[in-house]
């Protein structure tokens, strides 16, 4: 219903984590959109004003009822997604790192100088992303800002909140050839010029899609790029996003170039602030959490691709212990599969092997890091809230105030694992097999801002609210 | 064609793993299968006779030909699965081992005494299977003797290569009063009882469907338990199927009580065979790799359900480096995806956090064990060849001599993550594309013994080959 002056009201079964841990389950819940796509209320069966806003809704025609075996859960937000990498998906991950980024990844990325092939390749990614549920993304694009401001008009065209930066990466040593900015001065303007592009595209006055600072990561960058990089988000105030500590070979190289963390070095550089998002972080310690904690940073945990690429499991129990702002990326494509509730399902598995380690040969009880374990009330808010949070934006709950990012998950869809026994399953059972078992196909519609931007099942051309 | 005299022709891409890390794509190839569901030939496109063989299968109208986009594959075939626990895929995984086992996994199982509770869960357990893709599924059922029955007859009636134990677990002191035996005696007559059943089962002829002697672990077994099991076994030649060395509690179990480790054990009461099969075995040495290879039996490595319930990862490379039989099990419900090509993935996933390690504060290269990592290619020759071996089936192979058990894995499917770019991605791309990321509604056809048993694109009621 966005741009129109009324609202709507959607009847059924919420589900939600409002809170790390904590998750709540609202049967036959009236949740009331204004006009804006903002949350108004969300009603109860006990509520006294119950009857009258769903008769009210019904009578206006703006009553959207979920059927039996339906729910209303919140959009996910994916926090770090290599948006050129999308064809890659599921594939060259047999191939060492070096053969993977040299062979595969930069002939990729270089390929999107040519928009009509960004075009095509980034129209395909949006719809998959909002068709799994993602209803935000922060994306890195590629050194081309003729592609890179194409991504962002596409999230705004199919409705997906996204937030997308042109990747600065100009460091001559570490970059190939073929592929990086033709100059610092070049990379800086190019990211300038595409935040001005961003915010002045027509219709996105509410600021659906939002340009972001992106340093590759340190090793690409000179520091003139980092200083200039820096200096550009204090001026707009705009999100920033980069690689952090991701690797036992990154972690030392930014050591022995700056003689300091990662941490340390990117918040001198002015990197580090309330709308930075640190995608990986594994080698983070207690003094890094620290400086991220006092920047109101936030970090993507992308459990998938830290199997192939980073070394080591993210300290994710210690990050939620001191309260940083933790959310989750697919990272594609080292991460080979584009649904956040796939994340999900690795982030608890990835918890549970730091608790118990891997070797048996080791003894037990000497293997891990007691206590890492998290469960999935705590991955769907990573997935939700968490990252809404990261993100510094109301999104992730379905509560009064909230943005109407949702989606509505079917379990009665045929050729679905997602199986729900009526007499067997308790509400909380059905919300915890949907974080495991649920896949694209469960996922029938997607609002964004209180728009309906996916309809599974709606008749083609008829998407609305 | 099962049943029939006449056979009939597959005609499209084959892909499989012939060996372990080996991959092989027949592009057009042409699949001849004889009346009894055998593979009589695999022709491609160069064969001198291949010509001649498609048109001989045109005239006949008994050439089944693949469209663009879809591809041949093996069966997968599932050495672990607790057919009763089916309902609680993606529940109560939050909780602590007790709780799961105590509170809701001995309470659903006892449920299996009532036959119309479990005809009703194990036929959609069945269907559930086949529609992921698996041909050939080796279950625990539970102590009881009638769903045992039900469920043997439930696979062949399906059409689905199952094989069956009636779970035999008669230990006072670790067993819940209301889920055990009757008596140790009571457990070996039954086992016999549904050995003697499933063999005289209509239309059991080749033996699709197969008892299986199954003890549940050594510690609910008394001795005498498992040493009439070793004798059942040996007197009737059949599949023999246990839990061996899972967690750091149950290894450490079998010390204190028998004085000697679990395939010591198991061995000396006869329990090891050609086609025994060890689920987890993760605490195996290289001592009991030689007695399991010595004795020419099998493992199901079950990557997922050992985050949970594990304490260490199964160190799959060296058991390869063994050439031990080794394949793949899902281990429903406490691993809770049905698909084994999900299985695949976590797999991959776990042979790298063995090799890497979890802890970023243990120094690099110390934090796991070198050399495990495994790629797609092993992994899929573990579901589908490596579990035919395993079981000493003649399955998991597009080959001549072996079985038909084969699916239809389809790219082109609307609502899929599978997303193959004809200018981007090779052949061999998109065989990993599939292991990655294909879901249960990319597999349209499955064929076990020749026989057509699901058709997702085909009319309701017209199953057929």
């Amino acid at each position: 219903m966005s741009g129109t002056a009324t609202g709507f009201t959607v009847n059924g079964t919420v589900m939600h984590a409002p809170a790390p841990g904590e998750i709540e389950v609202l049967p036959d819940a009236l949740v009331l959109v204004d006009g804006d796509g903002t949350i108004d209320a969300v009603l109860t069966a006990g509520h006294p004003g119950y009857a009258r806003a769903r008769t009210s809704a019904r009578n206006s025609g703006t009553l959207r009822q979920l059927k039996e075996g339906q729910y209303l859960l919140p959009g996910l937000v994916d926090l770090h997604i290599h948006a050129p990498q999308f064809p890659q998906i599921g594939k060259a991950l047999h191939l060492p790192l070096a053969d993977w980024l040299q062979q595969h990844t930069f002939p990729l990325e270089a390929r999107y100088g040519d928009v009509a092939f960004a075009e095509r390749i980034y129209a395909s990614l949006v719809d998959t992303l909002l068709a799994n549920g993602t209803t935000t993304a922060l994306y890195f694009a590629t050194v081309h800002i003729g592609s890179s401001k194409r991504l962002a008009e596409l999230c705004l065209e199919k409705g997906q909140r996204g937030l997308v930066g042109k990747v600065a990466m100009d460091n001559l040593d570490e970059c190939p050839d073929f592929y990086r900015d033709a100059s610092t001065e070049a990379g800086l303007a190019e990211t300038r010029a595409l935040i001005d592009h961003v915010w002045s595209l027509p219709g996105n006055g509410h600021g659906l899609v939002r340009p972001v600072v992106t340093p590759r990561f340190i090793p690409s960058c000179t520091d003139a790029m980092l200083e200039g990089l820096g200096a550009i988000a204090a001026e707009h105030g705009c999100h920033v996003q980069t690689h952090c500590s991701e690797s036992d070979w990154e972690h030392g190289y930014v050591i022995a170039r700056h003689g300091k963390r990662d941490t340390e070095s990117l918040e001198d550089f002015g990197l580090l602030g309330r709308r930075s998002v640190l995608a990986h972080a594994n080698f983070i310690d207690d003094g890094d959490m620290d400086i991220i904690k006092g920047c109101g940073s936030g970090i993507a945990h992308c459990p998938l691709s830290n199997y192939y690429f980073s070394n080591a499991v993210f300290p994710l129990r210690r990050a939620l212990e001191k309260r940083l702002h933790v959310g989750l990326g697919t990272d594609i494509s080292g991460g080979p599969h584009p649904s956040l509730l796939e994340s999900c399902r690795h982030v608890i598995n990835a918890s549970r092997v730091l608790e118990d380690g891997v070797d048996a040969a080791s003894p037990a009880g000497g293997r891990g890091v007691a206590g890492s374990h998290v469960d999935f009330m705590e991955a769907f808010w990573l997935a939700t809230a968490g990252g809404g949070q990261a993100l510094d934006l109301p999104v992730g709950v379905i509560a009064k105030g909230f943005l109407f990012d949702a989606i509505l998950v079917d379990a009665t869809v045929t050729d679905s694992n997602l199986m729900v026994f009526d007499d067997l399953d308790t509400a909380e059972d059905v919300f915890q097999k949907i974080v495991y078992t649920a896949s694209r196909n469960n996922v029938r519609k997607v609002w964004v801002h209180g728009k309906l931007v996916v309809d599974k099942d709606g008749k083609p051309g008829a998407v609305h609210s």
